[in-house]
């Protein structure tokens, strides 16, 4: 998530607010679900109740990227999951990397959740690739050297940043040298990226002290 | 990062956005690297800059908390540090549970950052504590009969959930029904819970997507 901006603007698109993204999210996985249990159509209230958002909001969601859905009919399953993942671009298999592989990003690495989402981290890179760690992971590992080649060959366009706060900065000026032009990061300060990079911050550290505001009694 | 949520309502507390709460944490980790360099005190431009805001933002999000810093002078590292501090209730450890140690939950068990931002995770606890694991935690690994006990006797308001999507919500039922009132939620769904209890959600996959969508050409 990035906590600091609203919304941006992409080339030749109309300004869409970054939340109605996170929402095409949540409805693409609600879509899957429906996909598998053989429904082919769905009403408006009935997507929006799964999705845990009110069916005005479903429908101010949708009207940014056409006309869906019949009057008294709802919406086809299938259309509408394939517009949100055209949209996503989440169709084919998209390429990302890995920089930094200490704990949390051992962790990603063996994580299985993002393959099934359309993204394969493809080799994940750190300033000391042979030190010895807890665990086994599939992808090659690599030193920083061999970033470029990889990235420039495989056509990578996102990384996933999960390198120390200190060299935080430093290794994502190198990305965007490269060609990275998305990255999702999990170290905890604000990177400065061009105007046409984009960055997610995940901070869990700040997701518990958010909690914690507004659990007090 | 709640994905549905604009802003909750706490009880006896003005309705302050939750972006205003992670902008706090932002300026809280700000802060503490101006101490951190003995520098006392800092311009509400050099501070804003710094958390990559506008200054004019800033201002207003300390607003919410009353009268701080002075024309001309800017702001008292150390008071304001304080302030923000005390506001978002992360001035003593906070007790924090795991539910279910996958690889997911392995990693954020051994993942460093927490403690020195206020919480610490007390145990864990897994339907299935005696597997075999790729890592050793220092944490008590537990069952989940033994989980009213735990945040009973240690007060615990929060919990990470790091279960799998099926069982998400009876895990969330449970928590709840045992007085967890925080829940920052891994698993990929919507929860549905009361009112009075809070969910901030990750959700990796999701991440990647949004920025897929923004890097597209």
């Amino acid at each position: 998530m990035n906590y600091l901006l609203p919304c941006l603007k992409k080339p030749d698109r109309p300004e869409i607010p970054r939340k109605t993204i996170y929402r095409l999210s949540i409805y693409l996985r609600c879509l899957a679900r429906l996909k598998d249990n053989a429904i082919r159509t769905v009403s408006s209230e009935a997507l929006a109740k799964v999705a845990g958002v009110k069916s005005t909001q479903l429908r101010k969601d949708l009207t940014y990227f056409g006309q869906f859905g019949t009057r008294g009919l709802g919406y086809e399953v299938e259309e509408l999951f394939q517009m949100i993942s055209d949209q996503l671009g989440t169709k084919s298999l998209q390429p990302v990397i890995l920089v930094g592989v200490g704990n949390l990003g051992l962790a990603l690495l063996s994580y299985r959740g993002f393959e099934k989402e359309g993204f394969e981290i493809i080799a994940a890179f750190d300033i000391d690739p042979l030190r010895r760690r807890d665990k086994k992971v599939t992808q090659p590992l690599l030193g920083m050297d061999q970033l470029e080649e990889v990235i420039k060959e495989r056509g990578v366009r996102m990384a996933i940043l999960t390198v120390d706060a200190p060299s935080a900065q430093e290794v994502t000026n190198t990305l965007i040298a490269y060609g990275i032009t998305g990255i999702l990061n999990f170290a905890p300060l604000v990177l400065h990226v061009p105007e046409d990079v984009m960055v997610n911050n995940v901070n869990l550290a700040m997701e518990l002290e958010n909690l914690s505001y507004f659990i007090q009694g």
